[in-house]
């Protein structure tokens, strides 16, 4: 409790170990489009096909969880080293007014009659409609839960028993606050079951 | 919503993008002990200290859940190379007086008067006390947050500003349901602000 506030921040924020990092593109009801970096996105479930992000309403992320809040849709779309630099950029604190995929380089996509723009520059796209909204109460932020709607990637990624090898399509994982790593797979493991030991899925 | 369940799942759990892997070591009041896998622990807040984690009460994770709303406490472990498959192999379904810790080969640590189990061989231990418990009403997941009560890691590994360089300490990456990477920094890349480009931090 007795660390430095930035300090604190940068060494909490590494606790929880790697993190995904994804681009979410939104867009207001007056088309004003938005584009912001998460690491806070998360798997919630497969059968309603769910997935959650953390907010926090008074930071940069405000912007976000606004158009979220007014058009119930959004896009997650992942990063890879060709774009991390400009997907880091779009965590500045932009006018209400400028859209980020302007100002950082990146272009918005629009398809399948979907409402939120895409990040075109990605190898994984996904689109969401919102479900439900969470308050923590411990720090007042907000859980979002969105429900999948469409999922573009290229097939070649996708392993015959649904695995998506996410290497094969550069995608980045964050640590801290900042920090942007790439992996190199030791193995997939077989379903763990008791006095049997775990092999190597191939 | 027509894909066989087992490849649903793998495809759905592969989208979020790169999560975090830790081991959770919990105990009841009749002492006990229970070791399981989580993919789904998550940074809430720096100040309080906050991290979260999605548990699934109908799966293998109810053993842990059951400790935690008995007793409020728990530790969450990095996991290393060294320890990745024995990590892993806790998710086999163990009868309820079976310890994962004795049947995978890792080692209960008791330490700072801390009533849950760390695990020894890890090299980045947290231990948490239970604050709020918040139902997912879209599919009856619970999203626990805790509140960091010690926190055991080598010094070398905390950077002045006190970013953890993760990498220093093995902590590997997941994916899927049942995939391990390692990692390699491209960079970590400075505070953005509009109209600068973010320098790499040395």
């Amino acid at each position: 409790m007795q660390m430095e506030q930035r300090f604190r921040a940068a060494f909490i924020n590494s606790l929880s170990g790697f993190k995904s990092i994804n681009l979410l593109g939104s867009k207001n009801l007056q088309n004003q489009s938005n584009l912001a970096i998460f690491n806070s996105v998360m798997h919630i479930g497969a059968n309603p096909p769910l997935m959650g992000i953390i907010v926090r309403p008074d930071s940069v992320e405000r912007h976000s969880y606004e158009n979220i809040c007014e058009t119930g849709f959004y896009t997650l779309n992942h990063i890879h080293k060709n774009i991390y630099r400009q997907a880091h950029q779009s965590a500045a604190r932009y006018p209400r007014d400028i859209s980020e995929f302007n100002a950082c380089g990146l272009t918005e996509e629009y398809k399948a009659e979907f409402f939120a723009p895409f990040v075109k520059e990605s190898n994984l796209q996904i689109a969401l409609q919102l479900k439900e909204t969470i308050k923590v109460q411990s720090n007042n932020t907000i859980l979002l839960i969105g429900e999948i709607q469409h999922i573009f990637l290229p097939a070649t990624a996708v392993q015959k028993d649904g695995f998506i090898d996410l290497e094969c399509i550069g995608s980045l994982a964050g640590s801290g606050l900042d920090a942007y790593h790439q992996t190199n797979k030791l193995a997939r493991l077989s379903y763990a079951k008791p006095n049997q030991e775990p092999q190597n899925i191939e």
